[in-house]
């Protein structure tokens, strides 16, 4: 075992050891669940490549789930930062911009491997469903009505997320030809107006 | 042993031979892919539990994505039946009552677990995406949009199927709160406006 682990808060000069040690984590996390898909990846695996004890994978992770979804999937696209940049412009247009903004972090080549990776194995695990349901409940559509101050936001955060959900797998798991091979602009001005009644309207 | 059952070949003066071995194979595979699974099933063992040469089973059905479909899930949920039963009422009300059709089939636990495994299954196996696609695409939205003559029908019909495809996967497959506990009239009067959208109403 190293002496940067576990981790100490207070150091100079190069980064903290405990960024040290969960980029580690996470690195061999990135290996080990592209090699061996989420089902075959151990805990334990990712501990022995990164060389730390298999007790500080769950120290800086809840969990596979969460590892997998921090790691591979979050490490690149942060809901909340993304959601955080939609808000910022005119609240007529907000639907479309959740839109624009969703499809060009989907369609992103270096994305949507792992988007897709996390979509699909949420739908058989209830683990990565969980982690999905929150990111989806919270971090983007609970983002957007709390600052909407719409009611119903509960109920209407559920039907935005259903159609974002739709949207992504039926471009990119389903591959229905009619939404696969739709411009931004088409999606955006179908599916704008949907996600800005859901969201942003009065009832 | 009652006299209608199982069907033999050859008798007189009641169904066709053909709906008796069709039958007889449907019954074998609903059997087969319940206790195997999609993945592990094979047309081979279908046909040796039917009593059947191997070749009926391709005479009948065009793989085993289209057998998982018509035996499995359709043999319950005929979506051309219940669409054209939808079409059947006020224009101006068409997407709520699309919405209702859907939930009252989804909901319905004789069917829920097979439609739920067909869903999950297209995630995952292109051969079971090409049979939903076209039930999606052509049994579903392409019925309607014949029916309301709406220009761009083609896109209209893919956006719509996203929609029901998220409400589907956000309320069986994802389970997000919000979605699961709504009660069909709040995602008929939420979703339902959206699918009159995409479906009926002029650009």
């Amino acid at each position: 075992m190293t002496p940067e682990a576990p981790p100490p808060m207070t150091r100079r000069g190069r980064r903290p050891a405990s960024e040290d040690t969960r980029s580690l984590i996470a690195e061999a996390a990135r290996a080990e669940f592209a090699e061996k898909g989420y089902d075959a990846t151990t805990l334990r695996a990712v501990a022995r490549i990164a060389g730390v004890d298999a007790a500080l994978v769950h120290h800086y992770f809840e969990g596979k789930a969460d590892l997998f979804a921090q790691a591979v999937v979050l490490t690149r696209v942060d809901p909340r930062v993304i959601i955080a940049g939609v808000l910022d412009g005119p609240r007529e247009t907000l639907g479309e911009r959740i839109v624009r903004a969703f499809l060009t972090v989907w369609d992103d080549p270096g994305n949507s491997e792992r988007l897709v990776a996390m979509l699909r194995a949420a739908q058989t695990n209830d683990d990565v469903a969980e982690v999905l349901r929150r990111v989806l409940v919270e971090d983007i559509v609970g983002q957007v009505t709390r600052r909407t101050g719409v009611s119903d936001a509960r109920l209407r955060g559920g039907m935005a997320a259903s159609q974002m959900v739709g949207m992504a797998t039926a471009r990119y798991l389903l591959r229905l030809p009619p939404v696969v091979t739709a411009s931004h602009d088409d999606l955006a001005r179908w599916i704008g107006p949907t996600l800005q009644r859901y969201l942003v309207d009065p009832a």
